[in-house]
């Protein structure tokens, strides 16, 4: 297998997170998002992605965009360590929370949306800033309050899930735009237990090879 | 069940077409995004949704939230007539799909972040559509990439999956902000096939008791 990644997507961090977890290896090819002009918009690249977004994973002559559509065919495919869990309402609350993060709060605030904010819209530093915080301090309100259930260590159940992959980016997002989080216990100590583990380490940014 | 809807929400059309197509019934309860100040910000569905979006599903004591994990929920639960396909690969694709939709192109152009354009970022209307035509235009050109297999009636396959159920609400909340769509044959294809259809005609916006 084959990922098409950016150490600084969150989406592609999503994948490298369940890879991880399910012990599953891939080739990691880096799709660099702002040398060169973007090399994801590049012709070879859309190839691969018409919609010229990482990831894409490539399983033979299987290639498949949408992190979580990715996470969900690995999960499929390969059935050791589920990352959504086998009781269908806690499957569904583990879809749930990570759409809410996926739809509802990173769309927003990825690297096309800000580009837009201040090269078209012409937007201040501090105008993109007060777009990027409203939308964290909205979306973070509700995902603290789906973890209610949540032992601290994990958002669902005890073990990771499909929801640690797509949390743990966005909280790292968030902190490299330096937002106080401390309103957010749950999300915190998630945060703070799964950087703890092998899976999210090596996912994280900084452990990848085109960070350096 | 009962579902809260919006006639108007994309994402609740989604679910409506996937409970007609599943022949499952709902009690619709709708909650109205724009009248008294946005009836999804009140305490009382805040209750229901900490999120303040529509849908939200309630069945028996279990309420969930996000359409696309709701239509999968209703999915496992009710395994007569997958929204999904069984093929792995194909099931993926659906999703895939479903997620350009859902992650791509639908977060960019719903109400809150028109309004938040408009009286937070104090945009002029020109402005705003063309924010709402930019993002359209890429995430239709993505779509119709992904349909080169499409028979023209349904996205994938012979039948109506998760991927029309996500299609439809967006071309047609596309075409009530005036988008020319001419360069999208396949998807103008299946738009025009699945509205003659029972179950995507009772999911229509002017079909719900709220549009009047």
């Amino acid at each position: 297998m084959k990922l098409y990644t950016y150490f600084r997507s969150s989406a592609a961090y999503r994948v490298r997170i369940a890879l991880n977890l399910k012990g599953l290896d891939a080739e990691l090819i880096p799709i660099h998002l702002v040398n060169h002009g973007g090399e994801q918009h590049s012709a070879a690249y859309r190839q691969v992605n018409p919609s010229g977004l990482v990831p894409a994973l490539c399983d033979d002559d299987f290639t498949l965009t949408q992190s979580l559509s990715i996470i969900e065919y690995l999960d499929e495919k390969y059935t050791e360590t589920s990352l959504l869990t086998q009781d269908l309402q806690q499957r569904a609350q583990v879809r749930a929370f990570s759409l809410s993060i996926a739809c509802d709060i990173h769309p927003l605030n990825n690297l096309r949306i800000l580009q837009y904010l201040t090269q078209t819209l012409e937007l201040s530093d501090a105008q993109k800033s007060a777009w990027y915080a409203h939308w964290i301090e909205i979306g973070f309100q509700a995902l603290e309050a789906q973890l209610i259930h949540s032992n601290g260590k994990f958002c669902f159940g005890e073990q990771a899930t499909l929801a640690d992959c797509c949390l743990i980016p966005q909280v790292y997002n968030a902190k490299r735009f330096n937002i106080d989080l401390s309103a957010y216990p749950k999300i915190e100590s998630i945060y703070a237990h799964c950087n703890t583990l092998h899976a999210f380490q090596r996912a994280a940014p900084e452990a990848q090879a085109e960070a350096n």
